[in-house]
C-alpha cells in the first residue's frame, strides 16, 4: 500500500477510476475478492459496531447514512433513493462513501459506491447462495432485469459456477439490454415471456425489481422443493417482492434482523417469525442448507458491514493503481492550534 | 449560481480553496453574512428535521455524523474529536460536510469543514450575544487561546462591536499566538496571567479550552451580575469548563436540549432544569437578556443545523468564484438501468 505522505490529502476515487480499477481487476476477480472480503467480516460480525441506517424521508424518496466500524477501521455510506429520478434521466440511488482511521479520526478514503455498491449487493448475494443453494447449482433465473441484474449474474458465475441464465422484467427492452451485456461471458442465456417461465427447472431464483410496493413477483406455486431464492428487490417499507405464503414455506436468512423486520420480506411476517443471521451460518454457528428438498430464501436488504468491506477492499487494492485523486480535504496547519494564521497566511 | 451542467458532477470545496473564499470574502463579511444564515435557519427551526449525533465511540475519540434537513436541502457533516492527536501534529477536530437536494438525492457540494466549523461555531457564538449580552459590549474574555479562539474573537468584533479583549491560556505560547494573529485588526488586546485577571472588567467571558475533563474554568466568584457567558468547550460527555454554582446563578440558553443535556455545562444539573433554546429568542417568542444585572449562559455545544446553514452559505458564494472543483462523483449511465453496460464502455 503506499502511503499517503502529508496529512491533509484523503484519496478519492472517482466514478472513472472506479469503472478503470474494476475492468484492471476484472468483474470476477473483483467479486470474488470482495466476496472475501465481505466473509470475512461476517466472520467477525460481532466485532462491528452496528447501527440501522440513520434515513431522512420526503415526499421523493430517502437519504440515508450508513456507519459501521470495528476497532480499526470506519466506514460510512451515503445513499438516496428517489424512484422518479430515472423520469429525469438521474439514478434511482447514487451513494458514496468514506472510510477513516479509529485511532486518529482522519479519512482515509473517499470513493462513488453508486457502482461499488452493485458490486458489494451482489458479491453478498453470491456469498449467501455458497452456503444456501443446491450443491452444484449452474441455473438462476433472474426476475427484473435492471441495474442489478447483470452484477448478480457475474458473482453467481465467478461464486458459484451458475452458467444459465432465465431472464424476465415487465419491460422486454431491459431484458434484452441484459442479455446483450451478459452474453460475451459465455453464459446460456433464454428470454422468457413470463415469470413462470423464467423459473422452471432453475435451482435459483433471484428477484431483483424496482416496484416500489407491496407486489407479488413471486408466487407461491412457482416455487419448487429445494429452491434457494435471492430476494433483492424488497429493501424498503412497504417494497416487497414475494407472495406472504412462500415466506412461510422458506428457511429464512437475513443480514441483520432489527433493519431486515423493517425492509425487507419478512416485514409481511409477525416481528417474532424465526429467522437465521448469515453471518452465523458463515462461521459454522447455525446450519445452512440442510436438506435437498428445503427452500431457503437470503432475504436481502443490504447492511453497512457490506459497504465496509467494499471500502476496504477499494483500498487495498486502488491505492497501488494511478486510480485515484489525492482530495486537499483535511486542513493542516502546522500548529493545530494555529487554524486561524493558516487562514491568514493563504494570503 | 453557475449552474453545474453534468449530472455526474458535485463541487468540491477544499481547503485551500476555503482559505480563498474567505480571504476574498474578507473574515468579517464571511462572519457577518454566515451569521444571517444561521439566524435566517434557527428563524424557522421548527422546518427541520433534526437528530442527536450519530456517534461511534472508542478509546481515542469519536466519530460523529450530524445530519439536518429541511424539505429543499439534506446536510450532514462528519466530524472527530481525538484529543490525542496533537501529539502527532494531527488536528484534535477534523471535519467535511455534504449538501444534497432533498426531491433527487443528488449531493450538490463537498466542502471541507474543520475551518468552516470554527467559523460557523463563532458565528452561532455572537449570533447568540446579540440577543443575550449586555446592550453596547465592547469588552471580552478569552479563556484559552487555541484554534478557536482567533474566530471567536473576530465575529464578536463583526457582529457586536467587541474591540477590547482579555486573553488567557494556561499555555502563555498560545495566548501570544492569539494575541499576535488578532492585533491587525485593531483590537485593544491584553495578556493575562490568570482568569481572574481576564475577567476583571468585562461584559462577555468566552470559555474555550480544550481539556476533556470536568474542569473549573471559571469559578462562581469571578462572575458578577450582568455578564453573559459564551460557553465554547463544554462539548463532550465528561467534558465542561463551569462551575456548578454558575448555572444555578444564571439564565441558561441551548441549541438543542436533548443534545445539551447530555454534552453541555449543564449535564452537571438536574435533567430537568429550566433552560431556555435559543431559536425561540431569536424568533421572538422568548425573552432574551431582560435585566442589566442577570447573569446569561449561552451553553454552545454545536448543532447540525448550523453546518447546514454554513454549508448553504457556502454553496451559494464559491460557485460564483473559482475556488471549488468538480468531483465526477456519480455514476451517470445514458440508461439508469444501464449501469453494467456503462462499467463494460469504460474500456
Amino acid at each position: 500500500m503506499t502511503p499517503i505522505a502529508n496529512l491533509n490529502i484523503v484519496p478519492f476515487v472517482s466514478v472513472d477510476h472506479m469503472m478503470k480499477l474494476i475492468l484492471k481487476i476484472g468483474v470476477e476477480p473483483f467479486l470474488l475478492e470482495l466476496g472475501a472480503y465481505i466473509e470475512e467480516d461476517f466472520l467477525r460480525w460481532e466485532q462491528f459496531d452496528k447501527t440501522a441506517r440513520v434515513a431522512a424521508h420526503s415526499i421523493d424518496g430517502v437519504i440515508e447514512l450508513m456507519p459501521a466500524s470495528d476497532d480499526a477501521l470506519y466506514a460510512f455510506k451515503y445513499v438516496n433513493g428517489h424512484p422518479k429520478n430515472t423520469r429525469a434521466g438521474r439514478q434511482t440511488v447514487t451513494a458514496f462513501g468514506l472510510l477513516a482511521d479509529v485511532s486518529t479520526g482522519y479519512p482515509i478514503l473517499l470513493s462513488e459506491m453508486t457502482i461499488l455498491t452493485a458490486l458489494r449487493t451482489a458479491a453478498t448475494s453470491a456469498v449467501a447462495a455458497k452456503y444456501l443453494a443446491p450443491r452444484h447449482a449452474q441455473s438462476m433465473a433472474l426476475i427484473g432485469n435492471g441495474a442489478q441484474s447483470e452484477f448478480q449474474a457475474m458473482a453467481f458465475k465467478a461464486m458459484l459456477g451458475v452458467n444459465r441464465l432465465r431472464l424476465y422484467d415487465t419491460d422486454p427492452s431491459a431484458t434484452k439490454k441484459c442479455a446483450a451485456n451478459l452474453r460475451p461471458f459465455g453464459f446460456e442465456i433464454t428470454a422468457c415471456a413470463s415469470v413462470a417461465e423464467a423459473v422452471q427447472g432453475v435451482q435459483i431464483v433471484t428477484t431483483a425489481t424496482a416496484d416500489k410496493q407491496n407486489a407479488t413477483i413471486l408466487s407461491d406455486n412457482l416455487v419448487g422443493a429445494g429452491m434457494h431464492i435471492n430476494a433483492i428487490g424488497g429493501d424498503c417499507p412497504g417494497k416487497t417482492e414475494l407472495h406472504r405464503d412462500i415466506l412461510l414455506r422458506s428457511d429464512i436468512f437475513v443480514e441483520y434482523p432489527p433493519q431486515t423486520r423493517i425492509e425487507g420480506e419478512i416485514q409481511q411476517l409477525s416481528s417474532d417469525h424465526p429467522v437465521q443471521e448469515l453471518w452465523q451460518v458463515i462461521a459454522g454457528r447455525a446450519p445452512g442448507r440442510k436438506t435437498v428438498g428445503q427452500i431457503t430464501l437470503f432475504d436481502s436488504v443490504g447492511f453497512a458491514v457490506e459497504d465496509f468491506s467494499a471500502l476496504r477492499y477499494v483500498r487495498d487494492k486502488v491505492l497501488q493503481t494511478p486510480f485515484f485523486e489525492r482530495l486537499d480535504m483535511l486542513a493542516d496547519p502546522d500548529d493545530p492550534r494555529d487554524l486561524f494564521g493558516m487562514v491568514l497566511r493563504a494570503a
